[in-house]
């Protein structure tokens, strides 16, 4: 299934926000930089380890990183990509197989998608899904432990829900580390640096019902903050909620 | 040192809330009703569990119940009783020597004390501790599930605390099922029913500081209102904040 999702977005019959596709598998966060700095931008994925857990790297020119899938191509198997030059995005392409160059290091993260199917399993709504929207994300005022250039602003997702309904999901979530595991913070978004949660810097806005809170889970589109801040001359990521469909089963990445 | 602290109850040394007391073993919240109600009284904690968690029963007329302590004393080893009679709360006396009967049996149940020392540990403030007063208490309008006379609404305490911590004291308090486990609420009081978070039914106000969210656990004081419902003609309980000490350590309890 995952495979053939892939296929749907290889051909552009797919084009969309990916939650809630494949809601076995799990979606991946992509980061490709020349391998000049993939040293340092390993580096900053241990020390970031809540936003930028780390599903797979691929080696230096390899586009199509076995362990993420079968026939995988991650120049043309994303929904959308953001182009950085300067650490500036300039480009939103729908492939990048005439960008793919043999220096490009492939980094595949964790995204929250990958938890979204056992929260609907247990009836938490999901308000992105529900509103056929993509889920709203938020550059924080918390600076990114740094590595080399990289450094930048932890990026947020934000899902609203109840109280009894945040409990379980933070229950549910911290088994699943890898996939950035239990929210980094509830309730208040100015504790956060976050001034209108109807203005999200990536995604879409959602509505917040009476009685909910917002529950922010760290995300992976903090790599892009982090390419911005150090200027990269040449870097390639995913379109934030447009992720790359892996043949990883989310159950596999239980912690307990 | 448990032996020593109800040594201290015993002889009216120790008279107060016993939050943050010998921080490495459970206290217990009592219940103690005439034995013919401890079957219905039995089938309520177990249709409960939440609110009542049992770490033991006694025998019908067993005032020490080994199992939670050596020389333990029900009668005296409590900083403070509540006596109802025809489900009303008439008397607060320090001991009840001279209210023991033969047919009386003895519940305990988890108290969330027991695992406050953990977030403490790990830097999590308690307001009730710091402010030096007893935990603050709430009558719900959440009905408990029935059993025989046995009813009322659920009693949950709350901590206040920022979305950071709270998210950490969920971790941390979902491995203690047997001590009330993961808070079953947290931000909206009103969802709860609760209309002044300042003015508790049981316990002492506590300050909630700016970017904080009240975070509600369920209490053991909820067989108090049971009682209460189910008008019995005698029963003896705890007076909340003021609980038994035991010896089991809260490190025991931890179900991962």
């Amino acid at each position: 299934m995952p495979h053939h999702f892939r296929q749907q977005v290889r051909s552009k019959r797919f084009t969309g926000p990916t939650a809630g596709q494949c809601g076995e598998f799990a979606q991946a966060n992509l980061t490709i930089i020349p391998g000049l700095y993939a040293e340092d931008f390993l580096r900053f994925c241990v020390r970031n380890p809540k936003a930028c857990p780390l599903l797979g790297v691929g080696e230096p020119g390899q586009w199509n990183v076995p362990a993420l899938g079968r026939d995988l191509d991650v120049c043309t198997d994303v929904p959308g990509y953001n182009v950085y030059r300067e650490g500036v995005l300039c480009e939103q392409p729908d492939d990048i197989v005439d960008l793919w160059r043999d220096d490009l290091v492939v980094f595949a993260i964790g995204c929250s998608f990958s938890f979204e199917q056992m929260m609907a399993r247990e009836r938490i709504p999901l308000r992105h899904i529900d509103e056929g929207v993509n889920v709203p994300m938020y550059r924080t005022n918390i600076a990114n432990q740094m590595a080399g250039p990289f450094g930048g602003q932890l990026v947020v997702s934000m899902r609203p829900m109840s109280g009894a309904d945040a409990i379980r999901a933070i229950q549910i979530t911290s088994r699943f580390p890898s996939v950035h595991g239990a929210p980094v913070h509830l309730s208040s978004p100015a504790a956060l640096g976050i001034e209108d949660l109807m203005q999200p810097h990536y995604g879409d806005c959602v509505s917040i019902h009476e009685h909910e809170i917002p529950v922010f889970w760290a995300c992976g589109v903090t790599p892009q903050s982090a390419i911005e801040s150090a200027r990269l001359p040449f870097a390639i990521a995913h379109r934030p909620g447009h992720m790359l469909m892996t043949d990883i089963p989310n159950s596999s990445l239980a912690v307990l």
